[in-house]
């Protein structure tokens, strides 16, 4: 039986810069990072940006399992302590929604509307996936690998549990882990204790919280939010192309000081010292970040990086003067890829690396 | 100079349940709680409700220190192993934001929309605030003690440190702590670190994150967040009367599972067992819940609470049965405050209690 309360399947919104109760309060339940965090190679605890599509599980350490099913040869089951007795691995990770800089897309779909805040790095602490995908030991004709949360709900009136898949060839080259703590501490439950993956280089989606299930599967993987939801589209007639790795972006820790409605921004005259971070996906790195005033641009300087798949920091000296300005920041990765000035187009907004505009104004 | 960008005198939002970029942007940058938490004692670390008026400072423990200044006959600095160094208290708190409700106000004032998820419980940790106090001896004359962090930027185009005060009266009543910890870990960078206060009873706005000034005085505080935000008004001719004690509520977790974008709950019929906290300001103790199905109240069950000025849980038996229904829950404090039906009238949304309402509908 239908929810009559579900949405119905997704539309654009009727207006830009214009937002309903229901967009509003996606945007209230789903937090982004704060950008002033920018300035940390590790987000703080809490601090992370979260998109929760259902609700948060609060589940149990000491009963949860894990199961390996399906078209395994040597299917088995993990206890947390089994899990947290493998070899430990940490690795910072730097993490974006798909759906990051959807506000700003014209039409907008209707869906959580993002700024730009919806990144962070956290450092993750778990165990490598790929010896245990081996000693399950996949079928011959296994294709793909699908994870599944706990976490249940509907989406344009379909219920289902939340759940990805990866081919065994995306498998082999991707460091997934199998994650329990972050940041040095027990994995927190809104981030999906007791267990998540973290898929480095992807953005958010394939990173599966609250994993209960681990499927080996002879066939592509259907789960709503592989075929429906993650997908590049052109219009409502494109079937799409899959979402996966994270495109070249950076942003800016916002100069000076705020006003609390416009978040724009007031900056003293003089030297400034503008920072920030800029990434890209699959452990590529950040060649160059060029930082803009008033569409000039001026080359940064790169800072490094804590890890193949964590954000490298770059900083900027910039003389304030008087007047109001328009700062940018340009990510280059070390394939070319360079962030576009405008949001590149996509139905539902998905995979938006425009250029960060901050508008401040120098008093004197 | 003024900054042009700073919003101008707060307006009311110009159409019910139409939000434009800045509220929708203030309700990312703010997060609440997630209402499934109110299944917990205790909020999880980075789950609870945070509203920040400017930026997170981020600060050096080491180097920070707070002073007491102004009229004391005594005054001194502390660096933070000197507070540490203090009788520690950790205490359960739940703190609300006073514009906690806003949103569905009307019309409603300009500024951070909050559905009903701007309020937390952390356990937190710190020494008392009134030995302190004594210690610096407030001069005679004395009739406040103001609070002052290092967060500063503009609201309406005025420029200032974030700062709230409490007369000696009210601190002779309240048991306000300086906080260093939470949750058993340290203060988290957006939660007020190294130093905050928290004053239990009172909504969130006295509870100054980013302390470093403790200041006695001789005049009445003048600080704009005293005496031009946080104030209850009948209409902008209203001078207004200071917002301090959190008046009575209660939510309840939703039943069931939600659908993504409404957030409306699919629920299997058969008996539910509902859950959800309650509250009042003060230490106040709830007498009382009510659990009402489509208009008909049935009494809950208390469940109890772990400190004076934490919440009580509470439950309440449902028979869910086919069809769309309407729960809400309201509480009643020791004083037979309860809440009311519709929200209570204020000029910027400032605390409404109303009962909240959750749409479920039921299968078969």
């Amino acid at each position: 039986m239908t929810n009559p309360f579900s949405n119905p399947a997704p539309k654009p919104a009727t207006q830009d810069g214009v937002f309903d109760d229901s967009e509003r309060s996606l945007a209230n339940r789903n937090s982004g990072t704060l950008l002033e965090t920018l300035a940390l190679d590790v987000t703080p605890t809490g601090a992370h940006y979260l998109l929760t599509h259902f609700d948060t599980p609060l589940l149990d350490d000491s009963t949860h399992r894990l199961t390996f099913q399906g078209a395994f040869t040597h299917p088995f089951e993990m206890s947390m302590d089994d899990i947290r007795a493998r070899p430990q691995v940490t690795l910072p990770v730097t993490l974006e929604c798909a759906g990051n800089g959807r506000a700003s897309l014209s039409p907008r779909r209707y869906s959580m509307p993002w700024n730009c805040e919806a990144v962070g790095t956290y450092e993750w602490t778990g165990t490598l996936l790929a010896p245990l995908i081996a000693q399950a030991k996949p079928a011959k004709d296994v294709v793909e690998i699908s994870f599944t949360g706990v976490d249940y709900g509907y989406d344009s009136g379909i219920g289902h549990f939340f759940g990805r898949s990866l081919t065994l060839a995306q498998l082999e080259e991707l460091e997934v882990l199998l994650v329990y703590a972050m940041n040095g501490q027990p994995l927190l439950p809104q981030h999906g204790a007791p267990l998540r993956i973290v898929v480095p280089g992807w953005y958010g989606m394939a990173s599966v919280k609250w994993l209960s299930s681990i499927e080996a599967l002879t066939e592509p993987f259907r789960g709503y939010q592989q075929v429906n939801t993650y997908r590049y589209k052109d219009n409502d007639q494109d079937e799409g192309r899959p979402i996966t790795e994270i495109r070249v972006k950076s942003l800016m820790v916002p100069p000076g000081v705020p006003d609390w409605i416009s978040r724009a921004r007031f900056v003293e005259p003089g030297p400034v010292t503008i920072g920030g971070r800029a990434w890209s996906g699959a452990g590529r790195a950040i060649t160059r970040v060029e930082f803009g005033v008033d569409g000039i641009w001026h080359e940064a300087d790169l800072t490094g990086r804590s890890s193949r798949y964590a954000w490298t920091g770059w900083r900027a000296d910039w003389q304030a003067e008087p007047g109001t300005h328009v700062l940018q920041c340009r990510a280059t990765d070390e394939t070319g890829a360079v962030q576009p000035l405008d949001p590149p187009w996509d139905l539902s907004g998905f995979g938006n690396n425009a250029v960060q505009t901050v508008r401040v104004f120098v008093g004197d």
